[in-house]
């Protein structure tokens, strides 16, 4: 067991003082980096990066050698599951992801099978331990995977979506149906973030990316249930430290308080909404990850710094924030800027923390 | 001047007692009516649709031929003024709407001009003057326009957008340049609004479809501000009654105190709030529009029953509620859906307000 030499990211998400506030950003691996596209252009396409442990790894490490990050994510797709349960996972040129058998009846749905996640997801275990290598105790791991209701979108629409006209037609005209399709998810992910876990995933984080196009008891209904079974079934401790979970749905801003009674020990927030008003609302039973536009890498230097210390003070000195983006960095930011942010990040809440340890 | 027949809708938006609640559906006249389609066919495109003063009256009257609404809602694009600023607005088949002349520029927004509405639109204005007298005061009409903030993304973007690279960039890089930009759209939007007023329009609506894509400070420095413009500039009165403003921000949930602090008259809601607890948040000081999820549509006659109790009984049988949907119509909607969501409407409305009048 490597020792960890920076624990900020972990200690903040269990709400334990921090000499600086954490930072990550939500696909930090990516095309906005040259290195990124040299790495991927190698692989082929898409999946047959995150099917090559070496390469997915060393995608993941990628950001961490330009920025000073706190956290490391498993360089992965949010679709694997599916994949893994017979939908046939594609990719279109200049398109998003695809199936080709997608999931529209009772009768499709039982007949998923919920294959066993380390054996049938073997390539991400095996991206997770060589990446736990290499990071060699650098900074944490974090795992993850999508929410049910996100994969099940995906599953029943056969694509991304506007308006989850199958989705959303499925949950109005045979909701039992949706819910067998879920629970079977909920099992799925529960042991696929358990298997991240065992091969040394250090923190999860789940992708709730479409629960925000619902109505309140929708999301009660169809989303969040779910994510509250899988928080309750994760083994969440591992080399003898607590795995925190952190739970993100887009658009979520307005359910933050069932969000915390899930047992989750931290909510991912988008931009839209005011740090230190959910901090309000949630107080001390959760930490928060969150929440710069990931626009605001668009701006100048000024702006940047501005918008940084705008987020930082109005989360203010409590213990229990994790500095990230609102969304994924957009593949057209200019490197640079998050090393302007990351910068501000630090100067600033070192001066905030200052006083506090 | 022709006696209006059914004045619910207006009651509504001034928060009087109704004897059911107002019903009408945003984008009512549109692609799920086969009718619709008809007259599409035989205008040509789209804006060859929306000039032409008969066939714009055509569309807009045939959802209320179908079914019992009690508000029609001018037929016309939401990028006129952009178009009448000099954008040159055209459509791709299968695409959204495009501008061949983007504004990205300082300079560009400086060229911009900002001619006169009533004449630059008149099409608009015959429109309306031509439904007017077809309706013949049978339920009022509503006209509209897109906000300054929603208008200024399509001009800089040059299409639809899903991240706002260059809006947002303009805004994170030269906020200056993009505050001129809303200036002159304020300006024009107030004009153009107080021209369909002039015309005959017997209440407005303004479309702030991408204001929920803002973080609070830049909701109310980029949108909200420049609604609020307008709302002081309209000419609320015709045919000696009030004509209501209604402001509707997609994803704006978490600032209706703001919104209602503009001094319009109703706010409309998307799906994603509960209306009861939103009325709690904004008192009887604006009325409120909304908010069934228009997915219920794909849904069957018992779900779409079961949700719009769920939408009326949330609001309650307090004066100040218009159904609506919170959001378009979807065109896939089988046109037999509208029928049972208003007469759902109708049955549990009339139901609700029985001891209240």
């Amino acid at each position: 067991m490597t020792e960890l030499k920076n624990d900020r990211f972990l200690r903040a998400l269990m709400r334990q003082p921090v000499d600086q506030t954490p930072v990550w950003m939500m696909r930090q691996a990516g095309r906005y980096l040259p290195e990124y596209r040299a790495t991927r252009a190698q692989a082929g396409d898409f999946m047959s990066l995150c099917k090559n442990a070496e390469l997915a790894c060393e995608v993941t490490i990628q950001p961490l050698e330009r920025y000073p990050l706190d956290a490391a994510i498993l360089f992965s797709d949010i679709l694997t599951i599916p994949d893994a349960m017979g939908c046939g996972l594609y990719f279109e040129a200049g398109e998003g992801p695809r199936f080709s058998h997608p999931v529209r009846t009772a009768a499709d749905i039982d007949r998923l099978p919920v294959p066993p996640m380390a054996d049938a997801l073997d390539y991400v275990m095996n991206a997770v331990k060589t990446i736990r290598r290499e990071l060699n105790g650098r900074v944490p791991l974090i795992g993850f995977s999508g929410s049910p209701w996100t994969l099940a979108t995906y599953m029943i629409e056969g694509a991304g979506s506007k308006e989850y006209r199958y989705a959303k037609g499925l949950m109005y005209s045979d909701p039992g149906a949706l819910h067998a399709l879920l629970e079977k998810l909920a099992a799925a992910v529960t042991d696929y973030l358990n298997a991240q876990i065992a091969a040394g995933a250090q923190a999860v984080q789940i992708f709730d990316t479409w629960g925000g196009v619902l109505t309140e008891p929708a999301y009660r209904e169809f989303s969040l249930k779910y994510m509250e079974s899988i928080v309750q079934g994760l083994v969440r401790e591992a080399d003898g430290r607590p795995v925190p979970v952190i739970l993100f749905t887009k658009g979520g801003g307005q359910w933050l308080e069932a969000m915390a009674d899930t047992g989750c020990d931290a909510l991912g927030l988008d931009w839209t909404v005011d740090l230190g008003q959910c901090r309000e609302r949630v107080g001390n039973r959760v930490a928060l990850q969150g929440n710069l536009d990931p626009s605001v890498l668009f701006g100048n230097d000024e702006q940047v710094r501005r918008e940084v210390e705008r987020v930082l003070t109005s989360f203010g000195s409590h213990p229990g924030h994790v500095f990230n983006l609102g969304h994924g960095i957009n593949q057209h930011v200019d490197p640079s800027r998050p090393a302007t942010m990351i910068k501000a990040v630090q100067e600033i809440s070192r001066a905030l923390h200052a006083g506090t340890n």
